[in-house]
């Protein structure tokens, strides 16, 4: 397998592009996609770019029974001279192949699917949006379409990256969000599907995060399901505690999503020569550092915001305020480095990001 | 809404139907499928009986992403008098309704949806096989439709219905089989979705089904997340243990599929004065009360097998052979009465099957 595309279809017809201002997230999605087949007998072969167009299943294919798919967010960046800009891209491969190896899926071939990605943004370059804040969302995804109800690891697959123009996150500046702790629900457990991009831990979130919106919050995080009492992420974020100068965060006991923004924010508090710790972290002790005066900000990490500053917890009817419901330096440099980064305006010294021509 | 279908669209060419001792499962379906569509501001709509097509869906569409989605499993069995029977089909769609509920999906209307799948039985009334053993298995499934990669509950869903001839699960009689204590993998957690039937729970337990086949095992029980020390299901399947005269199965705790099959093993096993309780089970237990002589029978019970019992357990190393590999008495007999109860052949005194016309 070559990493030349063997096709090319153009649409017929182009969409309009919607305003840069009307865009939100996942909404409008571009003119074409990228799709690649998978069976037992062949491997992955026919890298295509289609037309964006329904994907036909059989009522029997195994993804709409059993499950079997993996996905991936990752974001293109246009710079102010024009240029379009990847963050770390081969991470979110490399990552999708162990969400596959979990869900009994095939491997991709990662170099090769991020070539195949990067002629798919360079058909859609005028798609990359231009304001502040904006970018190209990238959702690459598995889905298992074997016709057949047994319970086995389906023999085919489809690969299919789509794209969405997507608006600035913080279209009033950033705000602090308030956040109740979950009791009831829980995300992941050991031995579970937790580290792995998989639809399945997702729309299990969906009743908690009802509840805690209807309750006045804007997300929930979310404690270890066996013991109640360790922190693992905020919603589908991964979340940071600065106490007393050290930055800590749960560590990846294989109930955690490995998120790239938070090997990205680590890798960079460190250049720093902030301390981080990865470890067992109780909500107790986040409580405990709070009454001590210790606890100096909260954030979590994620694709879609970069760097989201929580200024309140509500854990057992206890409220906590958080740097007085502001952002915090350390995070406010994080989000200002990275974003700097991502789109060009400041130089990227650790050689994260890559370029599409 | 009524009861009446809408719209019947016949297929212009029927397939051919495939030889009884050919069918295996889940391999061969009819020529048409029960459909209806769910907007939020229509609610479920279009209820029609189409031929047995593709399902095209937007690549965004949710359940391709954050998978929202619940199931059902079914059968309908042909009687020596050649009537067409259901096996508690209502306790099938209420638990549809409990599953979408977790899922954060609409609910159905259980009766209608009944009529409507009776409806499509009847027109597929000649793909309900004869032989011994086999039946028309039926797959009600959920999926979450729109087009939207934003993570919240989708506003669109689709109600699939599709049958599929099945062969006997028994073709060389009834073998005990061997399984596994899984160690590593988990299968559910409480907080989590369980007790739900919706794909993730099915994808995450390929990877040690496969494990335990390499290794000579026809699969695995699971043992409860937290804890690693009670029983919870067998495969996909629930479990019961007869020990000293007296039935015990996993309570359910939230992390356990309410099986059908099950609540009908207990209810048949108590009519009989053979006491059943349902409680918390460790796996340290049942190998205590084989060491004591007391452990008589294993089985697990599911829509497939019905009652499949299990000849060996492995656990840490430590193999134990059940009832010298045999079926056991009680196992026997339940499995008897309720494939005679299924199948017409002995007086459903239970009032479980329900003819289709």
């Amino acid at each position: 397998m070559s990493a030349t595309l063997v096709e090319i279809v153009k649409a017929s017809n182009l969409k309009l592009k919607p305003e840069d201002d009307k865009l939100g997230f996942g909404r409008y999605f571009t003119d074409h996609m990228l799709v690649m087949d998978y069976s037992i007998e062949t491997g992955w072969t026919g890298p295509r770019i289609t037309p964006y167009e329904p994907i036909a299943l059989d009522p029997a294919a195994v993804i709409f029974h059993y499950g079997q798919t993996a996905f991936e967010g990752m974001k293109a960046y246009r710079t102010e001279d024009n240029r379009i800009l990847l963050f770390r891209p081969e991470k979110n491969f490399s990552r999708l192949n162990a969400s596959s190896e979990r869900l009994s899926m095939p491997p991709i071939n990662e170099e090769e699917v991020l070539e195949y990605v990067k002629q798919l943004i360079s058909v859609e370059k005028d798609w990359v949006p231009t304001s502040k804040g904006t970018s190209l969302y990238i959702r690459p995804f598995i889905i298992a379409t074997e016709s057949f109800l047994g319970l086995a690891a389906s023999k085919q697959y489809k690969l299919v990256v789509i794209l969405s123009p997507v608006g600035s996150y913080y279209t009033n500046g950033i705000q602090p969000v308030n956040i109740k702790v979950e009791e009831h629900y829980t995300r992941a457990v050991r031995g579970g599907t937790g580290m792995a991009k998989t639809a399945g831990n997702y729309c299990a979130t969906f009743n908690a995060q009802t509840k805690a919106i209807n309750e006045g919050f804007s997300q929930v995080l979310w404690l270890d399901a066996i013991e109640k009492k360790y922190v693992e992420e905020v919603g589908t974020s991964n979340v940071f505690f600065k106490i007393n100068g050290e930055v800590h965060t749960p560590e990846l006991s294989g109930s955690i999503l490995p998120g790239i923004t938070r090997m990205s924010v680590i890798e960079m508090l460190r250049s720093w020569g902030i301390p981080v710790s990865e470890r067992r972290i109780s909500i107790e002790e986040i409580y405990q550092s709070y009454e001590e005066g210790l606890l100096e900000e909260v954030f979590s990490t994620g694709t879609a915001a970069v760097i989201s500053p929580i200024g309140e917890l509500e854990w057992q009817g206890r409220k906590i305020v958080i740097n007085n419901k502001s952002i915090g330096a350390v995070s406010e440099k994080l989000y200002d480095t990275l974003t700097g980064i991502q789109t060009g305006k400041i130089a990227d010294t650790f050689n994260w990001t890559t370029e599409v021509n």
